[in-house]
């Protein structure tokens, strides 16, 4: 049995806290100081109050206060805030993680450069750190999961990347069960960067079904089709991507596109895209969401603007990245929807 | 303007009629032998049975016995037979394509052969051919594309694929629409392959569905984490299996990932998915749905059986293909769903 400690209680944190004590190792569950009221719910129910089942008996719930407590003989921390919690993490928790215990972060996204390179959070968190002095061992976890499906037990794979495959086997052997399954792999850029980039791509398929329900009428059927012809258009541009990233591997671009398959369905990201598609500019759309911001709009508008800036040092060609671009005309200067299908045509000889 | 024959009004041959002819060409569709109700209802009614549109004005309807009348000054013949209608229309309408004429197949699927390798049908016809000292210039169509979407309008992007690229520019110039996007591709087997792989995929990721009804109940939500798994591992599968075939190309994949996305939720694949992941096995699932044979399960038959013979050959490893080996043991041993998810995951230093 180990000791793992999430810090945050959002619904991935929380959700990672069912594999991880189910598989029968103490399980200390800490709140961020915005989810206050999560870790009392919690308390109080058993339950996090956006999940459907109550949690493993036997995790134990914290305030940010008790980060330190918590902490101590803990045998793995795992990450579990939002891209918007980023630096708060570096600065707040992973000074305070004890040396030599690994940490597992969640937290999917990148971080573009002024001079158009894309770095994954752990990369960003390593630099933090070095400012202050101090390492710590990231890893983290990539793939085709939702929160709420790990919860009811949904089979779910993933992969949990870092750099050096002997911590990696030590910690799937602590979170695996029989239905969370975990690839291991060094290419940490490649794993970060292939669930990152899909962010752009499940709103542009998400814009194809609203574009259909402000032609047929919004009870209209859905139409696969253009979704699937966006899809290909989406793997074709992930891939170009990671082949910039340096990560241009068939296990990279799978997991990529598992994650894809599995976004176009959850929640937010394809309410804002069928909002779009069906006419609204994004402020309209994000008022209709009342005003959230998303974390999948924040990495699409980075990983374009990424593209714009290496496409303009030469190292890029716009015109490999069709769809993003466009996604991105809707996001940055609030142009409508209008998708480039003939550019998604090639030809071959 | 062109003539354009279509032979086969099953719904593909059928919907391909549409963009044919809103693109100004005189289009003739030609029933075969199975499809006599089909042009009699069209020639009382304007619209094929299967349909909720009507075709487009002008299109003139054959019965096969007016098939010489109709190939006469056809500037295109397309060919809109199913799998099963491969052998047939290789011997009787091949050889009646007047010389220089260009055919474009939409019949997706391959044909294994003793040696373990998987011929494209294109390759199949050219073969059979010349054994009756014709030759034919056969092109085809693969990409995501249901009929009745076509029919609707969706956009539709899909890769015409052929030997010379000025043939197929020109077919692409009489076929293309406003929502009918087409890439040109010499790479035929690739094209061919990629389209024809995804069948077994369709069925692995439709699969899951079925499981979850079984556990979580019929009504259930649908679980798109497991959807995702296969479908992750389904890309790198179809991506080791184009490199078997010579085509290991980004497009090649992106279009067989396209096709594999619509094809999750098209018709009778998912429903004979959802039926064996419930529980019940082949036989029972094919009763339930009447016995109809499906070209799906036919052509993941047969690709299961050229990496089993490939892999006695020393040519394929069978444990990087843990998917499609678990879809033909249900098909072809009639075994109970257990997916085997743990074998999905990789471990990469």
């Amino acid at each position: 049995m180990s000791v793992i400690t999430i810090v945050g209680a959002g619904m991935m944190g929380s959700a990672l806290a069912f594999p991880a004590r189910e598989n029968g190792n103490e399980v200390r569950l800490v709140g961020t100081h915005l989810d206050r009221e999560i870790i009392d719910t919690a308390r109080q129910t058993g339950r996090h109050p956006k999940f459907n089942r109550d949690f493993p008996a036997g995790v134990s719930y914290h305030q940010i206060e008790e980060l330190d407590v918590a902490l101590q003989g803990a045998d793995l921390v795992i990450g579990g805030v939002s891209s918007f919690g980023v630096d708060w993490f570096g600065e707040t928790v992973l000074p305070r993680v004890p040396a030599g215990v690994p940490v597992l972060s969640v937290t999917k996204g990148l971080m573009d450069t002024p001079d158009g390179r894309l770095l994954t959070y752990p990369e960003v968190w390593q630099q933090q750190l070095a400012r202050m002095g101090k390492t710590a061992d990231i890893n983290a976890i990539g793939g085709p999961c939702t929160s709420y499906e790990l919860v009811a037990h949904d089979q779910t794979e993933v992969a949990f990347c870092g750099r050096d495959l002997a911590t990696l086997r030590r910690i799937k052997a602590m979170m695996a069960t029989d239905y969370y399954h975990i690839s291991l792999s060094t290419d940490v850029v490649g794993i970060e960067s292939a669930v990152a980039l899909k962010n752009g791509y499940a709103l542009g398929i998400a814009l194809t079904i609203g574009v259909n329900q402000r032609l047929f009428g919004q009870n209209s059927e859905l139409h696969f089709n253009s979704q699937a012809a966006v899809f290909g258009q989406s793997v074709k541009e992930m891939s170009r991507l990671l082949d910039y990233q340096g990560a241009g591997t068939l296990e990279n671009l799978a997991v990529g596109a598992g994650d894809l398959y599995v976004t176009v369905y959850g929640g937010r990201t394809r309410l804002v895209g069928i909002l779009l598609g069906r006419g609204l500019n994004i402020d309209e759309a994000k008022a209709e969401l009342n005003g959230v911001t998303l974390e999948s709009l924040v990495v699409s508008v980075r990983v374009a603007r990424a593209v714009r800036r290496a496409a303009e040092l030469g190292r890029l060609n716009p015109a490999d990245f069709p769809l993003l671009m466009h996604v991105d005309s809707i996001l940055t200067d609030k142009q409508p929807v209008n998708i480039p299908w003939e550019s998604f045509t090639f030809e071959r000889d």
